[in-house]
């Protein structure tokens, strides 16, 4: 176990964004909380997944909400300990950890955020290795573990606790209704699970490579080298696939989700090309707009990241407008997001789109090739 | 403590579709779920408020969602079992009896079948003596108890708890949200009252006056008399409004209600006059249409009856149709929904309407004058 630093945490929340694939929510407003803790006496501690109990239970926390929402809401103090109390209350055994539902975007901090409130150490995993905008697209539902309980925080003083749920679906179709009436943004707990669920079916180290991506970003910045070549630097098996100015950006926010295309002109090596990105939430497709839809140069689950050329973060698409300069990189998913079980979670076909899954060569972690291990 | 015949449930039945005021849904489905249980070999008790324990507590249960859904949807088997076990086990305290949320429609018999199901008795009281459309709509919210616990049932496997909802109207918005997630109906808990409050806050003996209408409308029909005048037999302040034929009906579902507007041709002795019925699931509002806007007949919390002239029966807001002969009867609310505080809850203005409320003197239940007793 370790205890992060302010500076830690600045990295953490630098890759977070990176991860997030443009959703996740914002970043900024959960580590300025998380940082407001510190400095009232809290801290955080990581364990990693060998370090928590097999048999010791936590919560699976994330954030639920459109980014476009969750951007003007700061979290409530306090929540996050309410939620974790709801568990130990409703499961009449207290959590012995906090285990992080998403690592990109605002959701990485979150689940440190709930750790510091409720005094207890966050694991170094996720389901994900990315975000994603439904709550069944996760290894912990891809692996079969039950979506059951669900815990949701209104951010005031309501605690909801549904039990009996017996699909994923219909896990999401139930919060993401309720946390629309709580006004766009809750605390969510989906599932309970033990110390042994986590390590099984979680993707290990991915609060720690969030922190490498983001630390690398910070001494890019010093050298005055790009944070492009410093995320490439931490994940190998990405590629820089295109550099242009945003030109159109077309959205809506229906139901919930953040949706839209962002039209890409090529500078640099790549003028004379457009880039087309789809998101919901999450940038999920990128392709050449003249070399036809056969073509998409990145296809979920693999991780479409932007870069705003002047300040050298991570956009979330929330944040994308008309006139900003940018380096898109592509980055290989974890391994057990590329199975056949888990493409049907979380592959093209899964957010409506016709073309296959074209695969980035390599592991976000860069593991040796682990595919269908566990599918 | 009484227990009720299959004929009693049918009297029952009957009149809480005229108490239902067009709305609380269909009475006949859910009696039809409560006499199969009996026939298995169940029962429903009654008691009267001072037969239960001051601090015994109990679950207020009803139905929630559009009666234009309702209507398409048999209650599932051991749902309310579930709703009445989960009050107990979220408590820590067994429930020792079930109350009734709504006693109009089909809500005045869900309580019964949880009451069966469960094996606790039934109190023969309720906070509206009538249908509303909406949660805080009730005097156990209108004389300011609490709108915490609630639970909802998905008529599956799953089942809500929200706890520290702070006022009625975020009750509302939550629950309306999440029952339309879960297909437009759901089982209902709101709040988890004690036998002392259900004594002080609710109005006692409206089962038995649903079932005395219902009585002397099957009554009426053996003697070839009309099942308005039995009506107006039990509840003699009641009047009758108009007489006539469906013109027209103007509805639509939106965000979870039935609304419109009926229009009515007179006959009889109303001939050459028009009347027209606002409804929001229950009828609001009847205005005489040449008469201009101030002149509304009658105004909720007031009860505006439509009873289908070949049958007898009344109609619920869902059957309305062009072509029907009618009769309208008005029936004075309850004393408790006219206090100044009942009626910025459920008068006129609560449900958009400029109308100042015109009471029907008198009491539904034909007590002496209570108003502001309690207010």
């Amino acid at each position: 176990m370790r205890t992060l630093t302010a500076e830690e945490i600045d990295w953490i929340s630098e890759g977070a964004a990176v991860l997030g694939a443009g959703g996740g929510g914002s970043t900024y407003l959960a580590s300025l909380a998380l940082k407001r803790l510190l400095r009232n006496g809290a801290s955080v501690q990581v364990a990693t997944v060998d370090e928590i109990g097999a048999e010791a239970v936590g919560p699976v926390l994330s954030g639920m909400g459109a980014p476009t929402v969750g951007i003007e809401r700061l979290p409530t103090e306090g929540r996050y300990r309410a939620l974790v109390e709801a568990v130990g209350s409703t499961l009449k055994t207290p959590a012995e950890f906090v285990a992080i539902g998403e690592i990109g975007g605002g959701n990485a901090i979150t689940p440190l955020v709930a750790a510091a409130e409720a005094g207890l150490p966050v694991v170094d995993a996720d389901p994900m290795g990315r975000a994603f905008p439904e709550l069944q697209m996760d290894t912990y539902m891809i692996e079969g573990l039950k979506p059951n309980p669900l815990f949701l925080h209104d951010g005031k003083s309501v605690v909801v606790t549904m039990q009996g749920i017996e699909d994923p679906k219909t896990a999401e179709r139930y919060a993401r209704a309720l946390t629309w009436a709580m006004g766009g943004s809750a605390g969510l707990v989906l599932p309970v699970l033990t110390g042994a669920e986590v390590r099984a079916h979680g993707i290990a180290g991915t609060l720690s490579l969030t922190e490498a991506i983001g630390r690398a970003m910070a001494e890019a910045r010093r050298q005055k080298a790009t944070t492009a070549e410093a995320i490439l630097s931490v994940v190998p098996a990405g590629r820089h696939l295109f550099e242009g100015k945003i030109v159109d950006v077309v959205r809506r926010t229906a139901a919930g989700f953040a949706r839209g295309t962002i039209t890409v002109e090529g500078l640099g090596a790549f003028r004379g090309r457009q880039l087309e990105v789809e998101f919901q939430n999450e940038y999920l497709i990128a392709r050449d707009r003249e070399a036809g839809s056969g073509s998409a140069l990145l296809t979920v689950p693999d991780l479409l990241v932007l870069l705003e050329e002047e300040s050298g973060q991570a956009l979330g698409s929330e944040a994308v407008r008309y006139g900003l300069r940018i380096h898109v990189l592509g980055l290989p998913a974890a391994q057990e997001l590329k199975t056949e079980q888990a493409l049907s979670f979380v592959g093209p076909a899964a957010f409506g789109y016709e073309v296959p899954f074209r695969p980035i060569e390599g592991d976000l972690l860069g593991r040796p090739d682990a595919v269908g291990a566990r599918g």
